[in-house]
Formats: structure tokens, sequence, C-alpha cells
């Protein structure tokens, strides 16, 4: 079953490049996983130090591998210094598309 | 540039079945749409009258064109007594990935 998380993040405005730059590292890597479907990195239009991560993977099996792959411990060690606030992951399950495959 | 609109929606229980038909119906013309994306429809892991639209445009004009379409305005009126709360629409831009072949 598809599984989606939303992770939203606030970051300290003189942290926002760094937070982008291992971001789009940890985006990189974890399109890579196995059963990775999506990881889209968003920023708020309105509110530019507001992020949300978009992660949708095969199962619940492969999101909680991404959570002990290396570059999801580099990123998490990487941003712990940077929000303004703690992130927070709003796990989702999916309505439609229900073919993997659509994703 | 691509466009990602983040729609939650909170839905009165009693209603939540035939928001969900409603809402399938939209999904099923809106990645019709030349310009649309993505249209996931997902619904909260641990709160089940609460629902996520995940709308993703080529461009603000295709954006901005599925808001005149049959379905689109179908959906609006069939769905606006069934709320618990206004709907929120959450415009965001895109980090990554950044070629929309990638969606």
């Amino acid at each position: 079953m598809v599984v989606v998380t939303a992770v939203h993040v606030v970051v300290m405005p003189e942290h926002v490049e760094a937070f982008v730059a291992a971001t789009l590292d940890n985006h990189r890597n974890s399109v890579q996983e196995p059963g990775n479907l999506r990881f889209d990195v968003l920023r708020s239009a309105s509110q530019p130090d507001r992020f949300l991560l978009h992660e949708v993977y095969e199962t619940q099996e492969a999101a909680d591998a991404h959570k002990r792959t290396a570059h999801y411990l580099r990123w998490r060690e990487a941003v712990a210094g940077m929000m303004a606030e703690p992130r927070v992951g709003v796990p989702y399950t999916v309505l439609a598309p229900l073919d993997p495959a659509d994703w």
C-alpha cells in the first residue's frame, strides 16, 4: 500500500540556504531508494522559510527503510539546528491514484 | 514553472462517503487536463475526516484553467455543504524535481 508523508518544516531565516542545500542532497539520494515513488521538495509561495517535503513510498517498509539510510541520517543531523520549530510529519493514505505506476 | 497547491479539507463525518465520491470524480477528470501533472487524493492516516488534495500543474495558467472546468465547478458545488470548516489551499513553488517530466 502506497504511503505518503507530508513533512512540514519551518527554517530560521539565516539557515534557509543551507537547509535547501542539505534537503536537495537528501532528495537526490532518496529518489534512488528502492520503493521510493516521490520525494518532492516544495517551498511555500507566501512564506519562504516554510518547506514541505512530500515523500511517497510503495510500502510502509520502504518508508521505514528511508529512516535508516546514510543520506537521511546525514540530513537529520545537518538540519537539526536550522529549524525554528520541530518539524511535523503527517501520514496519509492514498485514495487516488491507486496504481503505484501512476506515481 | 511547475506550481503545487496543497488543498486541506475537513469533512463532516456524515458526508465523508459522498465527499470521497465527488473528489474521485474530480480526480479522474483533472488528470486529463492539459498541463495537469498530478492530482493526488489523500486521507489523513490518523484523522479520517481530513483530506489533502495535492494538485500539480505545469504552469500557473494551467492551474487557473482548472478552476474554470465543468468538473471543478461540479465538485465545488457538490462539496460546499460537506465541509466542517472552509478548505485551505496552500501554494508552493518547486525546488525538486525541476523537470516537469519527473512529475
